[in-house]
């Protein structure tokens, strides 16, 4: 019997949400069956389009790009968390609910229901406070996956959650779409385009349990 | 024990082999973390840039796109068969090697080899024949790996192996990298962008095993 298999990826479209400041998705179609005798299209977006990775290159000088990120980290077992905090994720919810036996969580906040209608970006999405991300790093997990275009709060320009994770070698996965998704433990399949020397890439992510 | 896991995919970096006539892949680096506190890239390329999928409208009117793709027929067992054949892959040897439990097949060429220092097109790969791809239709095979950047002989422009898949729903991963790789049954992620409506898109491809 196959295993269910849960797409957690933004479906990559024009006018989809995009970060301030962040390149709008654009495609141009270059041959067409009709014309040609075949398709053909350049795409143009930014390396933090949709569902994606950041590498601790984003914030870290020095720091390991998206092509070296381990693919064993990026992919195995993952548990899918809720979180009802309706405004944050912090620390002492997630005292509770975080295992050293975690590796790799993905927190399923209520930000999943903002890609229903959302082709506007929203600032006022739920985010993970420092005090999480620091306990996200001292639980030894080494892959987060969150539900909206950024862990950090938005406006908040010293950005202590990526600083924390990435300095700390955790990856982050952003943009994911869990509302489908029940709590549990599942195979994570994190597979994002190989941008050699960049700090993130546009990733296909799905779950199977 | 964990498995070993098989990175299939091409790097994605400027210079890189492209199809001729596809865009070449470029970046622009809008932030920098020197500047700005982060990194921030645009990047450019054709929807066959690199390791990829090829979904039926790439050539059949009408037909599936990229992102309506089946995880399920991108994900599974798949079967490594080396083909010794130094110019064609071709039904004769074909039938021997293809079995009807076989749902994936990658077929590794000295293709593959082009790729190490492959920075400029090869137009003299090995290709599929037609009548391959006919057996690989009657066989039951629902997606095809190949280890160069088309199935078809360079030139001709009557595409009959991109034809003859893509018209029976056989989905087609070209640009593969198999020089690591033994033959053998492996578990396969494809994990093509979820490019909206395209023909193709550039894909992350592992094996375990």
């Amino acid at each position: 019997m196959a295993q269910k298999i849960y797409d957690l990826t933004i479906p990559i479209e024009m006018g989809m949400p995009t970060y301030p400041g962040d390149p709008r998705y654009r495609t141009r179609q270059l041959k067409s069956i009709e014309k040609d005798g075949f398709a053909l299209y350049k795409v143009m977006m930014g390396d933090h389009t949709g569902t994606h990775v950041d590498a601790p290159c984003h914030f870290i000088p020095g720091g390991i790009t998206v092509s070296d990120l381990p693919l064993e980290m990026l992919n195995g077992r993952a548990r899918v968390i809720e979180i009802h905090n309706p405004e944050k994720v912090d620390a002492p919810e997630l005292q509770e609910l975080l295992h050293h036996d975690n590796f790799r969580v993905l927190f399923k906040t209520r930000n999943s229901l903002l890609w229903r209608n959302g082709r506007k970006f929203k600032k006022n999405f739920i985010y993970i406070t420092a005090a999480a991300a620091q306990l996200i790093v001292d639980s030894g997990i080494k892959l987060v996956g969150f539900d909206y275009l950024s862990v950090d709060r938005f406006g908040d320009e010293t950005h202590p959650v990526h600083d924390i994770l990435l300095r700390n070698q955790v990856i982050i996965v952003e943009g994911l779409n869990l509302a489908e998704v029940d709590e549990g433990s599942y195979d994570l399949n994190c597979l994002p385009l190989k941008l050699q020397g960049l700090d993130a890439a546009p990733a296909r992510v799905i779950l199977k349990g």
